[in-house]
């Protein structure tokens, strides 16, 4: 018998997840059978995603059960696999959860290579974050040459990989993000401005940004950065949905005025197209480009990534309300060991 | 010269349009010049969107200056055409506006025969609305046999012609209209369903209407109807957004509690394509594949039609009026002049 650590989802959150909801546990996994592994866990990602299973609400995804470990991205070491599928150390990319060690059927995981790049980065830029960004930059938002597109959480996985693609697409691109440190850190990506959400004058930081209007904004934030973009959308402009971050703690609507009546008019006089997405939608059919196409991008560092690792299992959860409020900078993971 | 009653743009309304805001006068016109015609209006088209022409806000269109004569596409008879591009007493779709008589340019004009369908219908179902219908339904809307597709405002121009195209492409037609001699008419229109906006039990009427949900919702209305419409939203439901008339009077944001975060986090979840749209963006395109469908399908009774038709340009005021709360029946038209 192998023991794990593990978090639970003891309750459903009301608001922003405590250590009451979310309970460290030690467990035992069963022995793998023929068709499994047996994995420890080296990484374990991060995504704001995973509030949205915390509830029992309606949505894409099954919740996590109460009682369930919480899920989640994980790249893992093989420590036993009868069937022989993986051989021991074999490095793995596979869906572990929040957990030390865990027990996945093997034909679900993905044989990773550390020489190629450092492992870590099939939960980021070679990974899920970095696939919602390509296929909903170029599915839904559609940059053409010329075009102005806009991020926020610009230097989160999914952000900072927009801006960066926008540009190879040879688009303007303009990241929104919180604090000096990260906009001066958007310009290293190549981000042709950055405006910080956080300034007093961030509506007129926007516009300057933006003599031309937003082409495409993609959008993970929701809230106040949300109705500044609105004004500067252009007549045909695409909003890729794939994230309101901001309202993910939230437990009730907010007071008014009611603001729909007004996006919807918005949509209707400028022609717009808002489209909510998963990137599991778009796997099959666009995996393989997008591996030869950000491999490649990654390669030759027209696409840069920044990873922000906490280390130990311990702080997860610490990790994971900062990562709700916009505390990480860069791609958050949690080595959980070496 | 030529006199002309007409309705001017007196100034911008706050809330419902008043006779003070829209001024009957009488003026001359100036004598067509070549390349021009003077107009006897016979039919002038009453349609949501002149509500926004009378707002200054930023919208899609122009708004009509104060001062000038409202805007309207007209059904007119030709009394004088010095370039020779029309005989006298033709009939001719234009754009001559609230008035009874109008100087336009020949090259705008498109001659009608009277004989293959009564000239009215250029300004409803083989015109404008019909063509919104047709370019937003099958354009953005795009249902699959089997489909669910739900309209309101279900027994005007543009929601009768969705529900019934809907039906020629296989689909499940369900409108949504104002009490019960106009859901009975959607009965006798094709629909297999007609659901009571005004009934207390709207929300459950709508329910029983839509058993497997709704994939396209053709916005035409907004208000409190969008909100019953958005909770039975399948997963990639497409809603074309083509008008939102509940709100076209309202003079400030309604209270809250603000109901746009709850819609931008059913878009993500549902991944729903919310794209506004006016149907000059299809017209070059698709103006010849409309004629022809259309044409068809009113001669072979797979389209009917219902019109309006109030008398006398004195009573325009009135009756555009009621069209903004839902009082007419069909298409509605003035008869300017026999």
């Amino acid at each position: 018998m192998t023991q794990t650590t593990r978090i639970v989802l003891a309750q459903r959150p009301h608001g922003e997840p405590t250590d009451d909801d979310l309970r460290i546990e030690t467990g035992e996994l069963p022995a793998p059978e023929n068709g499994q592994a047996l994995l420890q866990t080296l990484y374990l990602s991060l995504d704001p995603y995973m509030r949205g299973r915390m509830d029992d609400a309606e949505s894409y995804a099954q919740p996590v059960g109460v009682g369930e470990t919480m899920c989640g991205g994980t790249v893992s070491r093989v420590l036993d696999c009868p069937g022989g599928e993986f051989q021991r150390d074999d490095i793995v990319l596979g869906y572990g959860g929040w957990q030390s060690h865990s027990v996945e059927n093997a034909r679900h995981l993905v044989q990773l290579d550390p020489d190629r790049a450092p492992v870590s980065t099939a939960l980021g830029v070679l990974g899920m974050p970095g696939f919602t960004a390509y296929s909903g930059l170029l599915t839904i938002g559609q940059p053409e040459p010329g075009e102005t597109v806009v991020v926020a959480a610009a230097t989160g996985p999914v952000g900072s990989a927009v801006g960066q693609i926008a540009k190879i697409r040879g688009a303007r691109a303009v990241g929104i993000a919180g604090g000096p440190e990260k906009c001066a850190h958007l310009h290293e990506l190549g981000f042709d401005a950055a405006v910080d959400h956080r300034d007093d004058d961030f509506v007129e930081q926007l516009t300057n940004a933006t003599p031309d209007g937003i082409d495409v904004y993609f959008e993970n934030v929701g809230g106040p950065v949300f109705d500044a973009v609105v004004r500067r959308l252009n007549t045909y402009a695409r909003v890729p949905v794939c994230g309101l971050i901001a309202g993910y703690n939230a437990t009730s609507a907010p007071e008014g005025p009611d603001r729909m009546p007004k996006l919807m008019r918005r949509i209707l006089t400028k022609s717009l197209t808002v489209r909510g997405f998963i990137q599991t939608e778009f796997w099959n059919d666009q995996k393989s480009d997008f591996h030869r196409d950000m491999s490649g991008w990654v390669a030759d560092g027209s696409v840069k990534y920044k990873e922000d690792v906490v280390d130990g299992l311990e702080n997860t959860r610490d990790a994971f309300r900062g990562l709700l409020t916009g505390k990480n900078f860069g791609k958050l993971v949690v080595r959980v060991s070496d």
